[in-house]
């Protein structure tokens, strides 16, 4: 199966992390393919980046088409998920909700450590949007600033390790997730240094996203996520117009092009 | 004062209600500013659109600028709220805020009537998003087509009515809000018919609008409302890549043209 | 508009810094009228003490009678205000109430910071009553006693200001509110010190209250808040007798005297 | 010991109520003590009149002084209750509280009946207060008027028990609470109709104040319950002055007389 | 009356302190009936431990049969009570639920003190599923070892005590409560050292046994507490499967003999 | 990899249905195991029956040993699973649990559709267990008898449609769990008559199994989840008490055997 990595943030160096975390735990057979945004910002980090981030994942994903089985909003906080998972016929789902999903099956309230503390809001604010903060232990973030998105990991792991132990002792967080993106990987190293378990969100999610194609669910025609009737739209990227018109993307259409 | 009642849809017919019912509840001395979206959908009425919606009223205030003292988004749902109260120094309030918060001055609990299912789950998700849940008595909605949306609520009124009543009988609404945007004046009209207050949402954010720039709140400089730190933007709107970028408009702008 | 700012205290000094603080923020063409209690304590600061002045102010309400547009029940805790909410025709709204819906439109959480311990379990029964504790970072209080109830801002000014910066960066406070009526105009003169939006209940309730009268809301005839029945009463205050048992207060009243 | 049956009602038909119900439920050397409102409304039923009944309850605690060992706030509603609490020296309960405490030792959830609508928002208001909303299935009122409050339970008893049994089927309530107080009594008679649990108030405060002065739980002197420090008065009932203020009511006291 | 105090736990020491913690707390006319877990663990004091303890209560209370008139779950957390409640015809209560109600008439929240962090996760579930969060201020626990499980409450005495005074001071604890089962007595002995009232588990319990017997609830024979009907079972103790099957102990049963 | 698929029933022709509903949704290279409890009920369906389950589960977990990789307890209500994660090294999870937490990757609610409405109440709390209760819409049980368990899938198929049906339409499911084990392999027939995606829980819990496996996380060393230190143990099934005591099964015990 083919799963969409989508990473809405400009930065290829993070989407290489991820493209790298979920190989390493995706299944024989499942083929990941990447999709780095072309516009927005190169870090998702705020309410207002995550408002455009997600209107550009949109238009990512319509411009995906029906050539993945299902597909991986790479962002952790989720921007435009469920606006995706309505409008598109495949599994969307997101890093922050496959992880914070898996950390439940390992222990009663999971703690997210991430690397700066301008994440903390729009992280909060995602695991209420999912309806899990009687799950969650709390939210830990290291303070200063970071030499470079792409290479944070490797500054801040000793830092982060320290973080995710106090987040045990301190909050009793019995799982502990290593977001956002550009820590795509740091969980494997890691994790002997932190005495629970830890998430990598790429790795649950891309395991996350296989078992969806696996189960083979049918897109909902009824409730509230079945895709809307068709709409004008002015002024969008093409094929996400195309998808919100219910049109195919060869169709003539006029003044929006 | 100028107050810029931002419609972030693309029907103008729309700006027309919104304006005539602002106009009608504004202080003496304020002058309502209008705008209605360029690109995007005619009417918001589903979590994609309101996705996209969202960011398109982000690049809005952005054009906006400095020329007027407050903003509402003017959609029920509130699309961008906490991105734009994030990213501008001026206050911003949502249609859906501004209609609950008053509606929670008249009574213990408000329902929400409007006129098309769809837009049920959109406003649910808007009423948890405020952290309102256990004021809201419910959403109604009528089931069944309309034919104009600039038309909807002389079309509907009889049935809103008999609706408004229902959630005051079955569900112990002790408010009711009639939304969202192409409502808007419709309260004035109906509300000697409905046996508890009746919120025009319109109508309470010019007000709440005008209060929050007659408290004159400083912007936030810490806590999580302060406005984010520069950051290279790519592709984004003109005006909009400047707030983010923290550059003058005039500002000569390099590689991310 | 005439507004009754209603001071169920007895300490006349605090009603002047409540006229203050009102006139201050009120729109040209607002008349404020004040009123002290005449009978109860000085300053309400604890359940039982609320539970009296609660009753006292409703007495004081119908000794009002139709003479005002809106009430203000000005002791933050918000005293007997669902009672009055249900008893009389106009808009009545309280301290408490006001300040926290106008923070809500300003951030996510508030942090309720005051001057005297034993105000806290009371305050914090009072944002549980208005369903908002999701929106509440905290209450943040002064140890220590003061000298008096009149002068205590000034008093303590310097220490409310750490405090409040405390509940900032400790408690993530988006927005403060510097409670209770003793702290009335407070906010003008420290907002400067403090990184966030600084609410002061009096000026945010007698905004409101114009709001309140400004959307003309109907007196409910159905739901929670109708005016119940009328019933017969015994040895209350003439003008409350009056209004709970549906009389002018000029009826010839008989056996229940 | 001695136990103080206080109706904060004026309407003695229903003590005499309260206290056959409660003396049946008494434990051999258990007296029990009852007083009635001298001043109020023959049958609190509102917030308005729960707001002032309160503070009447808080006179009549205060003027039994310390001569019984526990007291009983007897409307269910529990007017009053936080601030007795925090007042006075031996402990104090009511209604509400002993029957849904007691009820949740029996089932899941329990649903409260009752003969009239107007009780319902209060009653609902009172659940929350107790933080017990989840432990609610929730009330079932009868509509239409009643003949007298003193014969209520006669008139309406096939009807209450038919509500009785509709909670049981349609809201999957594990035990009933047959409520208030002009209801004291009636669970005896019917409980053999309704196939669940059914509580009698007034017997299970009863019971419940019997347990509390035999585990004889210190008066806080720390914490959000004990007693406030003494604070002048003006114009309350002279044993509720005294109580506040902290004299003996021997006292001489100046201009409050 | 007689009342079952059953110790899930196989410590007879335990039994012991239970019995005379409770029958100091008894009534006169009340027999308290002890029973000590012939299988299972010294000491329950995890979720694995209580689930299989749980089992144990309900093989004990089979076994007890009709000989008693109420019985007591006697370890704090309340291993098996909801299975025991739908499955016997006597009121079944457990230490957790009797103390943490009648916590409730004595303060607002409530803090669980204790003598070994590995309780804390157990009894903060039995906290969750009791639903009574909202009235918890925390719980609070000894670090480091103890030297035996019958002696523990003598030798941390001391260590008790500040840390109830720790939980009144700093998360504004309303009461105390001592437990689990070891600490049965402590209360009486250090309540003069604690500034708010102190709860005894066992004496709570007792007292609550004797009330819900008093009041004559019937057996639900409707709703979630109803009895199961007749199950075939194999393997189980023999009370036990009696109970489940309906069958009299005496009923000739095939081959689970 | 080897999955325990751990059947707390006694009844073989569940186990069967699980195993052939398991293997169709595993992934090459997995082998499902299974196991039959040899003692209990033949389906568990009450919170007695659940604690006893539970228990049993513990033993036959302890039986399997770490022959297996992860382990399934295949019981919608998930009977004995936290204190199993407690308990054992490979990762356990129960039906319900990964049903639940796959669904939300689906929509904003799901349903739990079943056939007996016995199962209701243990269904309920189980989903209050896992803290899921905002996203769930509802549980909708059949009314009636059926033949056999074995056999009520076919049986009731198009009742259970029916049913999730009206789950969708008046509940707002946006998801449907067919549960408990007996329904297994039932999803895959009828999911084409359900407008919504249709969740197997046997299905869902294989792959979550799977995933947990492949994701390799430590047990932890700490927090609540750790294994708790050896204690003795009397009277339990030896391979239970092996691991209790953290002893070889080999090891020499002295009084239990």
């Amino acid at each position: 199966m083919k799963i969409l990595l989508l990473n809405p943030n400009t930065t290829t160096a993070v989407t290489d992390l991820l493209y790298a975390a979920g190989a390493k735990a995706a299944s024989p057979g499942t083929e990941l393919v990447v999709a780095t945004a072309e516009r927005g910002v190169p870090y998702i980090a705020t309410r207002a980046e995550a408002q455009i981030g997600g209107a550009i994942a949109l238009e990512m994903l319509a411009a995906a088409g029906s050539s993945v089985d299902a597909a991986i909003i790479a962002a952790f906080g989720d921007p435009g998920l469920f606006g995706a998972r309505e409008l598109f016929d495949i599994p969307v789902i997101g890093l922050a909700e496959a992880a914070m999903l898996t950390a439940c099956m390992l222990g009663r309230r999971f703690s997210i450590v991430t690397f700066a503390r301008a994440l903390a809001p729009w992280y909060q604010e995602c695991v209420t949007m999912h309806g899990l903060d009687a799950r969650c232990a709390g939210i830990r973030t290291l303070d200063g600033t970071f030499q470079s998105i792409s290479n944070v990991q490797a500054e801040k792991e000793d830092l982060l390790v320290t973080l995710a132990n106090r987040a045990v002792e301190q909050d009793a967080a019995d799982v502990i997730i290593l977001s956002g993106a550009p820590l795509a990987g740091l969980a494997d190293k890691v994790s002997h240094r932190i005495p629970v378990p830890v998430i990598d969100p790429t790795a649950a999610a891309v395991r996350q996203a296989e078992t969806l194609v696996a189960l083979k669910p049918r897109k909902a025609v009824a409730g509230t996520f079945r895709r809307p009737d068709p709409k004008p739209t002015v002024g969008l990227a093409e094929p996400l117009a195309a998808v919100i018109e219910h049109r195919r993307r060869s169709d003539v259409k006029g003044e929006t092009h």
